[in-house]
């Protein structure tokens, strides 16, 4: 894409209301626009990286049988009282009124949808274990709002949903969930800072696990085991007495830490009041087992950015970057939109900075928006021999030919 | 997909509730779940089709310039009073607040953040014209949900704004917006059926104009000039002296439509509020002249479904098909699986049904799902010679060697 074309520019400064680091980078780079507290537009830039990263989470759960489905926003009152989470919830969610004075909750998740949904097609063993899940805004009366995309008001979840008819089988499918998030935040390029964590299970199970990702940023606390790469929440501590409930470790270092993912077990807790069964193989009603398993897609990317800037701006892992290579000619245009149609007829995502500023603004717009490659091409390149390649995290660029850049990138 | 492994299934009846052909056709086949009236999940097949549907507007929209982006659905209620729309659409929007008794519209629209938002980025004719688009869920208090998926309370609308210098700027982005349309009504299936329609075009504009599919579910009338394939709308038939705008021709035939797109000429309604303007070349303010275009992506599905189907079920066009073609196995699974795995191999989508039970409940099933070709495996077809292929819309299957089918079907 031609910057020259793209509509967004970035800016010298955030909103003075903005405190979060993550915001503050990503409205200056023309990533997000913020309409209200915790409430955000994604622009051109933003919707290419929640693109990358849907991506990166629907094959990983269609790997382990997620069937995608996409469920409403508005959710009739009688959905909600079944679980009583019309009352319990009152103060977290968004509720509306239909023109005959009919009452909907505006989803804050989706057990409510799913579960009954679920009950219309299991009739038996032979149906499960099944899972489904989607990617839909989420709406929750945030009263905090200041951890700028980390805690949105609304926002994107993958919310995935499994059945079964046994604890072992929810147990199996658990454990490939785990591995399935594992490699999500290893695609995402986060994964040596985050740590599976154990929280509490409610009243239901004994342990849920959290994925928290260290960053000052965060709002958790974390006591990390270094010989397991495992912690416990802070929330938990007292009730596993300090000590790793994987190897046994005591535990005393603490981490500021970001919950980018969640896996629960929610065992009967909704599948009790929907009546929700199926025959076992000798014919017996088996009340079914659920797990629910969430990752909120801009809570990730506003993770990332935290995890991934410096003092001049974002620098994306490759596989979520908006763009692979951010092209910036100074003044050689004919040669660098010829690299430019080389470079998209070889599949390589490009921006190409075509805009005519001054190169210090060209540059300082590239190291804020943090594209993983930078190519210059320059009079004083070409002279030196083709066009200066550097990535995002390096300090010294160098020469190559340009012949060379597709091969060099790839 | 192996449809052993699908988890919804098909249904004998839809709701009794549930009066529209739409509607129960796309229930039964298990395309969509109905949870309240005009607010359906979209089911996994359902998905597939929206998705397919999305990326037909997608690629045209892109290549008419549009940038696409997100916009949330929780909108202030400020912005909605610059407008004067708090007040005017009120019965048409569904409203909520914040723990902080803060109020929000749940967006019918997104003219309210569009034109702000472009008012933060435009600053010269430099920066015009540009478009900006979205996929994003509406939520409309309709009184009567009666159409089925033709009118949902909460659906995805493909909602495309652009902005402009001048008039001229405006009617040759609108005449790219018509021609990029007519592109993905044609993709989409239903050209022939669709006419561009002159309507209202408010106290703004004379016309603007509406894209009618011809359907008995329909819940507008049309007058057709068959003469040059442009239709208008009643509401207006007197305004044009029942003369096409077009040709002069007397219009006196009519019939039910569908309305599947709009483009509107907003120019200054929105922009004069908002105060947006942009300097000219010779440094002078000007105000923007915008215009706006959707297309609802249930709407556009339903009206598919209501245009192709036959007493037995649905007959999708190949282009929004959930897949391409359905491979029924009766009790010969070992070649079927290995058909399977060469058609998935060579890139055709291929759902396979696995599944234990009766031939003509399967042969049932494919009609009523609808999916363009048949291919039947049988102890029969294969001493014929092969396997049985036949598209939805055929009477008769004619016998293919088993390696001539991934030829056959591309």
């Amino acid at each position: 894409m031609k910057q020259s074309q793209l509509f967004t520019k970035t800016q010298k400064n955030a909103p003075k209301d903005e405190v979060s680091l993550n915001a503050q980078l990503l409205i200056r780079a023309g990533f997000v626009d913020k309409l209200s507290a915790g409430i955000y537009t994604l622009l051109p830039l933003g919707l290419r990286v929640i693109k990358k990263i849907e991506n990166i989470i629907r094959e990983e759960i269609n790997s382990i049988g997620g069937q995608e489905i996409f469920m409403p926003s508005l959710h009739p009152k009688e959905n909600w009282e079944i679980t009583n989470r019309w009352k319990s919830l009152d103060e977290d969610m968004y509720k509306t009124k239909d023109s005959s004075d009919k009452e909907f909750v505006l989803a804050p998740t989706h057990e409510e949808v799913i579960i009954p949904l679920a009950k219309k097609f299991i009739n038996s063993y032979k149906d499960l274990p099944f899972s489904a899940y989607q990617f839909q805004n989420k709406f929750r009366k945030e009263k905090r709002a200041k951890s700028g995309i980390l805690r949105g008001r609304e926002f994107i979840m993958k919310d995935l949903y499994s059945f079964h008819l046994t604890e072992e089988d929810l147990n199996d499918y658990y454990e490939k969930v785990d591995k399935a998030y594992l490699r999500i935040f290893e695609r995402a390029g986060i994964k040596e800072k985050t740590y599976k964590t154990f929280a509490s299970g409610g009243t239901f199970s004994k342990y849920s696990h959290e994925y928290q990702t260290l960053t000052q940023a965060g709002e958790d606390i974390i006591y990390i085991c270094e010989k397991c790469h495992t912690a416990v929440n802070k929330e938990i501590i007292a009730d596993v007495e300090n000590k790793c409930p994987e190897c046994g470790e005591k535990l005393s270092k603490t981490e500021k830490a970001v919950e980018v993912g969640n896996i629960f077990k929610n065992k009967d807790k909704y599948t009790l009041p929907f009546k929700v069964t199926a025959k076992n193989e000798n014919s017996e009603d088996i009340l079914l087992l659920t797990g629910c398993y969430g990752i909120g897609l801009q809570r990730l990317m506003g993770t990332i950015v935290e995890v991934f800037n410096d003092e001049r701006g974002i620098i994306w892992p490759e596989t979520v970057a908006p763009f692979k290579v951010h092209l910036i000619s100074l003044s050689q245009n004919e040669q660098a939109q010829e690299i430019y149609d080389n470079l998209v007829k070889s599949g390589i995502e490009v921006l190409y900075d075509d805009r005519e500023i001054s190169a210090g603004e060209k540059f300082a717009d590239s190291d804020l928006i943090g594209i993983p490659y930078r190519i210059v091409i320059s009079k004083k390149s070409l002279e030196n021999g083709g066009v200066e390649i550097k990535k995002r995290n390096e300090k010294e660029s160098r020469i190559i030919k340009i012949e060379d850049i597709a091969k060099e990138i790839k």
